[in-house]
């Protein structure tokens, strides 16, 4: 997406700053319109079974711009505000996502100090809210979050933020894969953030241009992902407890990204 | 509170290790048991204008045990999960607070190394949570609550806290400024984390003996209670944002400390 998406954040920034309320659209048409305006949608869910040129206009334009969809019965549908769906229902995000690739062309400081974390399973929707409100914190270039599986931005997304939804630039990808690929081809280091590593994150060197991954505090970074990343930290974990929150392992993380950069 | 208790989380970490129920106990009678039974009453809440030689001796016993109560009219206590109240409602701790003198008397390894975490007006029981799981998770000596206006230990605070509650010890105190007078007599370093402060936790020697502050994200730490601390310390902040969610923040000054102790 390019440059009015960024004027409508603004806009909404101005309008309601805060607490508001996730909207859904009814209807093919309506739909449509809503990608003809550049509205980011979140997600749209149409009745299973539909038929005709109409919907298959929708399927097309769903898939062509990545929107994430889902078919299902009648009963699913009803359980939206209003009861008359017509049969496709989005729901918008006033949140715009902004392109990965035109982000790393559009700046050529981020290969030297750009800071990205990417989110794998995040399911919670205040982790996903004080995550942001981290990375908004810490100056995070991008936090980058799949199409599928991850926490909906929701109103209580937003509200946990605390406001850092507006700051930070946020991309959605097809998959995970594709952004570390693209990370790495900008000579962006990718480090996962995993209690299985060997490391500690303070026997890494985090001051160059880096890319964090953080999984699920119950499945962790998937194995597809983990694959793929250059090395593994953890934090070091006294006594018997495993792990962290999700946030909190974030938050202290990308503060020992901005302590190694800017007060060591 | 002495051994007994100890012996008493013991078996209810056995038998229940996890999200466990909150016991209320009915009657000034069985309120009395329990206090002769060494439980840990987290408040008692007693029906408004009662009169009596009962009622009188329970209003004593609560003094002198430092047990939080509040007189509240009938409405209130029929909010309880049995309509028949009998004019006062204990609640139960399933966990065991212990004393901080005996605790520092206890092990003279304090002196040297210890580390505590006083939560100053911490309302939030999720926030709670992780912040005791991350207090498991970097070897805190001991966490500090004040007898009032802090979060209640609930289901949920000992579910978020993924059984960190049961390995830190937790000390309740009538106020933080009797904590922090006795920690200081100890020659442990108090330092209160807010944003107001003038240096950053990265130009801190958190290495020896050390009782951080943190305070709500709403109220920052009291006034009362920052004339006190020695020293003030801050996280940096990036951008517009002006505070983390409070689980982060502590977490992340947690990990500063565990950093300069072991990972220098």
């Amino acid at each position: 997406m390019k440059k009015p998406t960024f004027r409508w954040v603004f806009f909404i920034f101005i309008a309601k700053p805060m607490g508001m309320e996730k909207q859904e659209i009814y209807g093919i048409r309506a739909i449509q319109e809503c990608i003809k305006a550049e509205k980011t949608i979140e997600k749209v869910w149409l009745l299973k079974g539909q038929k005709g040129p109409l919907i298959q206009q929708l399927e097309m334009q769903l898939r062509e711009q990545n929107i994430p969809h889902s078919y299902v019965p009648k009963e699913r549908l009803e359980r939206f505000n209003q009861r008359n769906h017509q049969g496709a229902v989005a729901s918008i995000s006033p949140i715009a996502f902004v392109d990965l690739e035109a982000l790393l062309e559009q700046d050529p400081t981020i290969g030297q100090q750009g800071l990205f974390l990417l989110l794998d399973q995040i399911t919670d929707t205040r982790n996903l809210g004080a995550i942001i409100r981290s990375a908004a914190a810490t100056g995070v270039t991008a936090i980058i979050i799949p199409q599928t599986g991850s926490a909906r931005i929701t109103a209580d997304t937003i509200k946990t933020s605390a406001g850092g939804i507006f700051s930070v630039p946020l991309v959605r990808v097809d998959h995970l894969k594709d952004a570390l690929y693209l990370l790495q081809a900008h000579g962006i280091k990718t480090l996962g953030i995993t209690e299985k590593a060997d490391q500690t994150i303070y026997q890494h060197q985090l001051n160059g241009p880096l890319a964090l991954v953080m999984g699920s505090e119950e499945k962790g970074i998937s194995k597809g992902v983990l694959k793929l990343v250059e090395a593994t930290a953890k934090l070091p974990m006294h006594g018997k407890i495993a792990s962290l929150n999700v946030s909190v392992a974030c938050g202290t993380v990308l503060y020992e990204v901005i302590r190694q950069r800017e007060h060591h």
